[in-house]
């Protein structure tokens, strides 16, 4: 895909985004703000060559996407899908086995966002998500991932379903969480592994499910039906950080 | 805490409502929605006597605070919070050692939404917010606790800490998550325990933290900070669960 503009909204986000050296072009800045993680913006600004702007409160609020600026906007080039092969380099060179994330229709940009942020803390080597319906990476998605979205790569596909096939020949076992499949703590979920999660309210679809090795439930010992997918996501990925940790 | 109207938005949160016999006063449906849930809907509205009206989609666009009220709103009387002796009393019920969530200013109410789920789901007997600052039981947390606010009790206390000190005397530990703790793995979760989770951008208050009789560090093998307030939650609250079941 090509470059569009594209936000960076809030303090962290943004000093993150410098950090890892996102190249940004403008940065707009509430007008007056002088508090320390402003000022780290400030200098990390002047040493990129990034043009600031000082404006008024409505200006920021008007501008944002998300709402929740703090302050701070930024403006930088569009975030670049990744390749499934660059997931499989990034395992590789870390001599690790392959552990990624399949998001089968993931529609909340917050869970997106958190998602990708547990699949960085978790180690993961990236994650995939579908082209069609899903939510792509927003700002808001960008805001949400605290910064991970600079490190954990992120492949877009056709078709989850296909994608399994072909990453099964790389060796990897897909297991989906679904209720009705085997406690999580009785499967084994070491070596090259694929963590697929399902959509906010109708979980994995019957396709996806059906190419999965194995199929983990949460044990659930409440009254409702199900977790928030992103502490779903977390639980599991969790689940197999215990077990190779082993 | 006394009465006021509270607003449940979204399908499953009203079916849910329902079900757990929360009085609701009034309905508002949108004009024309003929499908599954919504029926459902208006059969419970009319068993329980509810009275329904049908409005245009600009009518509830406008009363939504949630902003995703699926076609139906309800208006129930307010939430009441609970006593913290209640959420002993149903531990004692079931003849479980207490497992208590304990959360130390979480400000979004969309992680205390989800947390009050994972609690749920994860058989903790209930929660204890403090009154001051942090996020109280609002539509929005109603909505993203998908029911669960129905089943699980909810506590305001004064003083997080001082309430700790008083649960110690009935013989439970405490946990809570920061950087720098034992890995969770490490630490035995069994028995009566209060699980504490900290502020999304300050952690768990040097007070707070000073009662707990152990620091979980959940592992991080990533470039980021931190795990989402309730993504860390649900990790934490499932390594409990592991730790009961074995």
């Amino acid at each position: 895909m090509g470059y569009t503009e594209f936000t960076i909204e809030g303090r962290n986000a943004v000093i993150e985004a410098y950090r890892s050296g996102k190249p940004i072009d403008k940065i707009f800045i509430l007008d007056g703000c002088q508090d320390g993680p402003i000022m780290t913006i400030k200098r990390e600004a002047k040493k990129h060559d990034t043009l600031i702007k000082y404006v008024a409160k409505e200006r920021l609020d008007q501008m944002s996407e998300t709402g929740k600026h703090q302050g701070v906007i930024a403006y930088a080039a569009a975030y670049e899908y990744a390749e499934v092969e660059d997931i499989l380099a990034a395992a590789r060179e870390k001599g690790e086995p392959p552990f990624i994330f399949l998001l089968d229709n993931i529609e909340d940009p917050h869970n997106l966002g958190a998602i990708i942020r547990t699949a960085n803390l978790a180690g993961a080597h990236g994650v995939i998500i579908p082209k069609n319906r899903a939510v792509g990476l927003t700002a808001t998605v960008a805001r949400t991932s605290a910064g991970a979205l600079n490190y954990t790569p992120v492949a877009k596909v056709t078709n989850i379903a296909k994608t399994i096939e072909e990453l099964k020949k790389e060796g990897l076992w897909f297991v989906c969480a679904d209720m009705g499949g085997t406690t999580m703590y009785d499967l084994d979920l070491k070596g090259a592994i694929g963590l697929v999660i399902g959509n906010e309210g109708d979980g994995v679809s019957r396709l996806v499910r059906e190419k999965c090795d194995m199929v983990a439930s949460i044990p659930m010992k409440g009254d409702i039906d199900s977790l928030n997918a992103s502490v779903a996501a977390g639980v599991l990925a969790y689940e197999i950080v215990r077990q190779r940790l082993q």
